[in-house]
């Protein structure tokens, strides 16, 4: 599947600019709320051809859940069920990314992308699944080509859905047992690393468990060395069934001209794959937070994004990207609602 | 005036970490939220005599505005007349700190702590006047210690008056043309550091600018070198109205068990006073975010205390104090709302 992503325009920077720089505060004083105010303007410019005000509307946080054939090998502190239960408490309300989406006015949709149980009829949870749980990576690809493929034509089908409800924000969350090892392998394939340079303590696992998923992820990348190159290779190789959907929701989203938020480890491993796909799709992107899990540091340098939180948060579920929300909501604020020096009668001293 | 400051009671650390702990999350997964919701807990336990719940109401946030005799010296890029002009902004509503307020749900009050020339009557502004500019640092201390008494009074007036009116939670902010060199004076009085190390660019001075503020810092603190042991003393040497007025209304605020939340340089030159004062009132201090001035990040690291926000920020009337509120009320919400692992039926693997 090809996604057809627009080049995000600079025509309008001068404009944008001039804007920002006319507002009633010193030159640059808002930091990194103008540089997103000016990513905001440029991406919705391409939509409305027009750069005097932004808007935010129904942000969307999608949730995929996604079981990791791995798990059994011992990687995290908990057994793959605790995926298929933390999906029912997502759908419940129970979980922090419940309690942060209300919070913050969210939109909040739980797919699964795979999990080892299927969820109870009952729950509102989407039903995109390409399996119960992947292959364990270091023994075989993770899923075949074919489900690649198949979860990207999903994965665009629910961002076509979220656009037509009336968002132009989209925002990942993960979820899924044995994940952090998949993240780690997809980020020493990508950016040439050892799996001791990639592996933390995921949610936090022990010293010992750091090692043995270290020596799973050395075996993986020997297996599968041959088809790292080609993006979506390497996402059958190493990837999860949520980590592949996440990867093709944030290539739609970009073809849809959304803006994209991108939270902790597994999303930016999800992103870092987007953008060996195309690497366009990056000018989309806002990177919500720094995560505790020790390579998401080495990750964002590497893609050369600075994040707008750093909260040590390691928790995933896309609690970074719901608690970044009213940043980019303040960035476009200001953009929208400042007085220009002209219309408080400041002394413009710049 | 002397401030009576409970100490914060540690007697429900283990009730409280207990709740947090069993909330659907590996143990400390919400990084600095979990900070954030025990210290609330901590302090909300003084009054309520429980820590089932937590509440943040009426956030208040109050930007005083003042005047600097050292302005004259050419040590900011504007003028001093833009003080009283960006107060007339406060008051209109055009302001970054409006935007932000309106945004997010503050109260906001503007209070003219003695700036040049009185507001217009017809602006929402509250008269809290010490004068109409400081006396110039360099040459004399900026006001007498019954100023600074009076500003004291009056600052934990308006304290009382907001915890009246229902709220547990106030931020500060502030407005002051030269108001960054009276903080670099304080910060290094206080720190026993130069004025090379404590003088930065301020909302965006040139490097000609900043030799000009370390020559005057310097000045000063060689002529009150025998009075900066002293606070009360120091902040009659070295600060300014609105310094003055802060650093009450923090120590009145946590006299009154109430949540303080402490914004940039001004602010934290502020409580670092408070606290030489009472130290008590540090327990009662969230860190809101750690400003683009240079040495902000010093004065944060000499309190021992992290951040919760790290924007590049630079602009002053409180605007990273606003920007860190939705965080404070995730902090609260995860704490209520969070299902446990038994209510949630999550196996909880610690």
């Amino acid at each position: 599947m090809t996604f057809t992503i627009q080049t995000v325009s600079k025509q309008f920077d001068e404009k944008i600019q001039a804007k920002i720089d006319g507002k009633t505060k010193p030159i640059g004083a808002l930091g990194q709320l103008e540089t997103i105010a000016k990513n905001l303007a440029r991406v919705q410019a391409m939509v409305t051809s027009q750069v005097d005000s932004l808007v935010i509307s129904y942000p969307s946080l999608i949730i995929f859940a996604g079981d990791h054939g791995v798990a059994s090998e011992g990687v995290s502190i908990a057994p793959s069920e605790v995926t298929g239960q933390m999906v029912a408490n997502f759908a419940m309300g129970g979980a922090a990314i419940n309690v942060f989406c209300r919070q913050l006015g969210w939109q909040l949709s739980v797919v699964d992308a795979g999990i080892l149980n299927e969820p109870d009829a009952q729950l509102n949870v989407i039903n995109q699944r390409l399996g119960c749980i992947t292959q364990p990576l270091h023994q075989a690809p993770a899923m075949t080509l074919t489900t690649v493929e198949q979860g990207f034509a999903m994965a665009k089908g629910l961002i076509k859905q979220t656009k037509e409800n009336g968002s132009n924000l989209v925002a990942f969350g993960e979820m899924g047992i044995g994940n952090t090892t998949s993240a780690s392998a997809i980020m020493a394939a990508i950016m040439q690393l050892s799996a001791e340079e990639t592996v933390g303590k995921g949610t936090g696992v022990s010293d010992d468990v750091v090692l043995k998923k270290q020596k799973v992820v050395t075996q993986a990348l020997k297996l599968h060395r041959d088809k790292l190159a080609e993006p979506t290779q390497l996402l059958a190789c190493l990837g999860g069934f949520e980590i592949v959907q996440i990867t093709g929701a944030m290539l739609a989203a970009a073809e849809e001209n959304m803006h994209v938020l991108v939270d902790g480890f597994i999303c930016t491993a999800a992103a870092m794959v987007a953008i060996q796909i195309n690497p366009t799709v990056k000018d989309y992107m806002i990177f919500a937070h720094c995560s505790g899990e020790q390579g998401h540091q080495k990750m964002l340098e590497w893609l050369d994004v600075e994040p707008l939180l750093n909260l040590g948060l390691r928790l995933g579920e896309g609690t970074g990207g719901a608690l970044a929300l009213p940043l980019i909501q303040a960035a476009a604020a200001f953009y929208n609602d400042m007085a220009s020096f002209e219309q408080a009668d400041v002394t413009n001293v710049v």
